[in-house]
C-alpha cells in the first residue's frame, strides 16, 4: 500500500524544495537544512529490519561479559518453593514431550535479560505448543510448588522475563499460531507467542494494521505485549492495548484455562477478567490468547523529521500539530541532542537535518494523501514560519520513511552500545518533562557518559537514561530515589510504559498509595496464593 | 463552533440540490427524495434538548400508573442484612447533617428505574457531598451489615441503580464540583455526580469534547457512567471509557478510599486497579470521582441521514464508508422502519428522507471543513450511484444537526411511549446481527405490538426491542431463554453496553464460562465480604 502513495503536494512545497542548495527526491526534502540524507548505501546502512528488532536471544552473544547474577546484584532471598527434581523433569517431559530443555547452553539467552542487567539460574525451559499444555505445565507446578517464570520474546526493560533464581521458564515461542483474522472487523485472534513484527504483516497485507509498535518488534511476542500493556509508537493513535484488546485466554496459576477470548467490541457482562491481566506482567496468570482489534490500515503515511531550538518549541510545536493535523496526528515523538550522537557514534547513523537541540518526529496516517499533504504542509509552513522548528526532512515513501524512524527507535540500542544503562520510564507533566533530564545532568556531571531524554511526547511519556562505564552502586545511588521522588512531587508515574518487573518493583509506592498496594496484594493472593507466577516481580518485595 | 462551520461543498453536490424539486438550504439537502425535513417550527419540535435527555426522575410522574414492587415481580429473597433503625438515622444524620432524605414522597423516583420496570422499598437516601462522606457512610454500614445502592442519575436500563429492597440509597447527586480541567492535556478531573451534559458543555467552551455520549446524558452522571462502563454514541471514534478514563477514586464497602485518581496518559505501576470498578456497577466500589481524558473538539462535524433498501445493503454502506471516510468517521447508527414509525407516531418527529426499509445516520468530525466535505460526497457519491442507499440528507449546522440526531437518540423514549418494554442489548456477528429481529418477528406475530432493531452498527451492537401493552410473564417465556440462546450460538454478548444491573444477572452464564463466573464471585467477596454494596446486582443469584 505505501509505494502507491502519490501525495499531491501543495506547490509552496516545492518552493522549499527549489531552495535546496542540492537536488532532492520529491520523497524525501530538506529545509534550510545543511545536512542531508546520504542514499541508501550510506551510513544509513541496510533499511530493513534493524538489530534492536531482533533483540532479546541476540544479545546474549558469547562473547560480550558475564552479567552478575540478579541474586549476586541485589539483595534478594529466594522464597521457599521447591527445587526442580529429576522426577519432576521426566513429569514435565510427559507434558510437553521433547521440549523440556536443560542444557545449560541452550538455557543461557534466556536467564539473561537483553539488557544484560539481570540474571537468573533457571535450570529448565520448557516449550508448550498449547493452552492444554501450559494448564498441565502450572497444574502440576502448584501442585509441587514449582515457581514458574513466563517468557515471551524476552525483550523487557525491567528485568520482567527472565528468572530470578531457578524458576521454571515457560516459553511461549512454539505458541505462534494466528487462529483467526476477520477481513471485515478487523479482529485478530492469535496464540500469545505470535511475533509483533510478523503479526504486524499479516494483517498489514489485508488492509488492517496492528494497533500497537514498537522498537522490539522484531522479537516481542504479543502475550507479552499484553502482559506488560506496551505502550509504544502508536499509542498517541490507537490508544491502550485496554482499548484495543478485545479478549484473552489466560491460564491461572493452579492450571485452570480461563477462556475470554472473544471477539467483540463491546461486552458488559460481568467484571471485565481480562483487565486483570494486562499489565500484571505474568504474576496473576500466563496469556495464552490474545484477541485484538485492528484498525484499518491508512492509505497515506508521512513522516516528518524537524529540528528544534529548544524544549518550549518542542511543546509549541506540539500543541500547534494537535490543533492543525488534528485526527491524522498519529506520532509525536522527541529526542534531544545526545540521543542523535548517540546513534551517530554507536550506529552511525546521520542526522538528517541541521544539528538541533531537539529532534521530533512526526506521522501523519490517513485516509486521503492529498488532505494529509495539506495538512502537512500547512503546518510546516506555520512552525518554520515561526522559528518553533529551524530545520526540517520529510518522508512519504515507505523505505525513507522507515530510515526517519530508525532514528527514534534505535536510541535505546545505541544507548545499550554506549555502556551499563539506567533506565527510566516516566509520566510527567508535559510542561516538567525534560526539567527532570537538565537537572540530572547538571547533578550527575562526569559521573555519568551521557543523560539522555527522550520519547513519547503526545503521551506525555519520557524516557530518561544514563549510561556509564558499569554498573555502580555510587552512581545507582545517586539516581535513586532522587529520580523516584522527583517524579512523585509531579504527580507523575515511575513506570509510565516498561512494568515493574524485578528491577522497580519496589519503587511502586512513588506512585501508588498505600490502599492501593494492599489491594493489589490481596488480589495477588487470590489469584496465586502459593505465589508461584513469577515471583519477585511487580509487587514490592514484603518486609 | 460548530456554528462557524463553512465547508467547501464541492461542485456536484449542488447538483443534487438543484436536481432536488423543493429549494433546501445548503445545510440541510436532500437527494432524489419526495420527504423533506419541516422548518423549525414543524414537527421536529423543539431542536434543545430532548426530554430523554432529562430522563430519569422525570420519569415518575404520580399519573403513571404504579409500578409492581421487584420482589413482588420476581422470584428474589431479600438477603439477611439488617433493618435501618432510628439510631441508625440518627448516626447517619450526623454523617450527612440534614442531607438523609426519608420522606416517602421524595424517595418514590428513586426507588424506581425510569423504564418504571423495577421498584425498590428504600427508606432512605442520603446525598453526602465529599468522598470522605461516602467513605463514613460504607464504614457505618459495612459495620451495621446494612445494604448499599448507589445511585447517579438512575438512567440505567437494566434496574441496576435502583434498590431491590430496602437498600440505603447513596445518591451522588451533590457530588457534582469540577475538580480540574487542564486546557493542554484535556484531563478533566471531576466528582462522580456531574451530569454528562454540563460536562461536555463546560469542556466544549474549552476546545474539547468529553469522549462519551449517549441519549441520556442530559440526567445521566459520569460517576454512572463509568460504573456501567457506558459505551454509547462516540464509542466508535474514541473507543472504551476503560482506554479514556485515566483515573478514579473510589470507596470500598469498608470505607477505606482508594486514591486512583492520576491525570497520567500511561501508568504501568502495578496493577490497573480502576478496572475493577470501571463496568462493575457499584458491587465492588463506589465510585467518588473520574479523571477522564477528553480529545480535542472536532472543528468540522457533518450529519448524514440515508434511506436503504435492504440491511445487506446496510453492512456494504459501513463497509464503504470506513474505507472512504477513514479516520473522520465518528458514528454510524442505524434503525429500522418500525423505529421510525414509533419516533414519528409518539413523539411526533418527521422522517426526513424517503420512506425505506432501514435508515442508517452517519456522523463525521474532522479538522478540516473542506476535506471533511469531500471525502463525505466522494463517499455518498458513490453510495446513493451504485443503489446501496435510495435517498438521504445532510446537516452541517448544529441545530439540523441536533434534529437527525433526535431520530436516532429518541428512539428509547418513543417505544417507553408504546407500552411495556422488553429490551435487549446484544453484540452479534454483523453480517447476523439483523437476522435475530426478523426472527423474532415471525416468532412472536401478533403478541408482540412491535418488534424493533436499532443501534451502534459500527460497534457490532444491536438494540432489539419488544414492546407490548404490559408485562406479560408469556410473552417473557417466548423471549427468553429463546433471545440469550440465540446469541450465545453467534458467541455474542447477552449485554454489549448496558450492564446486567438487577434484571440481566442471571443470564451472564450465556456469555461468560464457569471459571469466569467463578472468579468474579471470588472478587466479589475479596473486595465487598459482606455483600452490602448493590446487592442482588451484576452477578447470578446463587443457589
Amino acid at each position: 500500500m505505501m509505494s502507491r502513495l502519490a501525495p499531491r503536494w501543495p506547490a509552496w512545497l516545492f518552493w522549499w524544495q527549489a531552495a535546496c542548495p542540492q537536488g532532492v527526491s520529491a520523497q524525501q526534502r530538506t529545509w534550510a537544512g545543511a545536512s542531508r540524507i546520504p542514499g541508501p548505501g550510506g551510513p544509513w546502512g541496510a533499511t530493513g529490519t534493524s538489530p534492536l528488532v531482533r533483540r532479546g536471544s541476540s544479545s546474549a552473544s558469547s562473547c560480550a561479559p558475564e552479567v552478575v547474577l540478579t541474586r549476586e546484584r541485589y539483595s534478594v532471598r529466594r522464597l521457599p518453593f521447591s527445587v526442580v527434581s529429576e522426577d519432576d523433569l521426566a513429569a514435565l517431559e510427559r507434558i510437553v514431550p521433547g521440549r523440556v530443555i536443560t542444557d545449560p547452553e541452550e538455557l543461557e539467552a534466556p536467564n539473561v535479560d537483553w539488557l544484560r542487567t539481570v540474571r537468573g539460574s533457571s535450570k529448565v525451559l520448557l516449550r508448550p505448543r498449547t493452552s492444554q499444555e501450559v494448564a498441565h505445565i502450572l497444574r502440576y507446578c502448584h501442585e509441587r510448588n514449582l515457581a514458574v517464570s513466563p517468557q515471551g520474546g524476552n525483550t523487557g526493560m525491567v528485568g520482567g522475563s527472565t528468572p530470578v533464581f531457578d524458576e521454571i521458564i515457560v516459553s511461549t515461542a512454539l505458541m505462534n499460531q494466528i487462529v483467526s483474522f476477520h477481513n471485515v472487523s478487523g479482529v485478530l485472534v492469535c496464540q500469545a507467542g505470535c511475533v509483533l513484527e510478523e503479526l504486524s504483516r499479516y494483517v498489514e497485507e489485508r488492509g488492517f494494521v496492528v494497533p500497537l509498535d514498537l522498537g522490539a518488534k522484531g522479537s516481542c511476542h504479543i502475550g507479552g505485549n499484553v502482559a506488560t500493556n506496551a505502550g509504544g509508537l502508536r499509542f498517541l493513535r490507537y490508544g491502550s492495548l485496554r482499548g484495543t484488546v478485545l479478549g484473552l485466554e489466560v491460564v491461572l496459576a493452579d492450571g485452570t484455562i480461563l477462556n475470554c477470548l472473544t471477539s467483540l467490541r463491546k461486552d458488559n457482562t460481568g467484571y471485565d477478567l481480562k483487565q486483570l491481566f494486562i499489565g500484571s506482567e505474568g504474576t496473576l496468570g500466563v496469556i495464552t490468547a490474545v484477541s485484538i482489534l485492528c484498525p484499518p490500515k491508512p492509505s497515506a503515511v508521512n513522516v516528518a523529521f524537524l529540528g528544534c531550538p529548544g524544549f518550549a518549541e518542542v511543546l509549541q510545536t506540539f500543541c500547534t500539530c494537535r490543533g492543525m493535523l488534528g485526527e491524522i496526528l498519529s506520532a509525536f515523538e522527541f529526542m534531544d541532542a545526545e540521543c542523535m550522537k548517540l546513534v551517530g557514534l554507536h550506529l552511525h547513523l546521520a542526522c538528517p537535518v541541521q544539528e538541533s537541540p531537539f529532534y521530533i518526529l512526526i506521522e501523519t496516517s490517513g485516509s486521503g494523501a492529498g488532505h494529509d499533504a495539506e495538512k502537512l504542509s500547512g503546518f510546516l509552513e506555520q512552525v518554520l514560519g515561526s522559528g518553533l522548528v529551524t530545520d526540517g526532512t520529510l518522508a512519504t515513501d515507505q523505505r525513507r520513511i522507515k530510515m526517519l524512524w530508525a532514528l527514534r527507535e534505535r536510541i535505546t540500542e545505541a544507548l545499550s552500545r554506549d555502556g551499563y544503562v539506567y533506565k527510566y520510564d516516566l509520566s510527567l507533566p508535559l510542561d516538567r518533562l525534560y526539567d527532570l533530564v537538565s537537572d540530572l545532568r547538571a547533578r550527575l556531571g562526569l559521573h555519568a557518559k551521557h543523560v539522555v531524554g527522550y520519547g513519547h511526547l503526545g503521551d506525555g511519556n519520557l524516557h530518561l537514561n544514563v549510561t556509564a562505564e558499569a554498573f555502580s552502586p555510587s552512581l545507582l545511588g545517586t539516581l535513586e530515589p532522587y529520580v523516584y521522588e522527583w517524579t512523585a512531587r509531579q504527580r507523575g508515574s515511575v513506570s509510565a510504559e516498561h512494568g515493574l518487573g524485578f528491577k522497580k518493583k519496589d519503587v511502586l509506592g512513588y506512585s501508588k498509595p498505600p490502599e492501593a498496594l494492599q489491594l493489589m496484594q490481596q488480589l495477588k493472593a487470590l489469584l496465586d496464593p502459593k505465589g508461584i507466577l513469577n515471583p519477585y516481580k511487580t509487587l514490592p518485595t514484603r518486609t
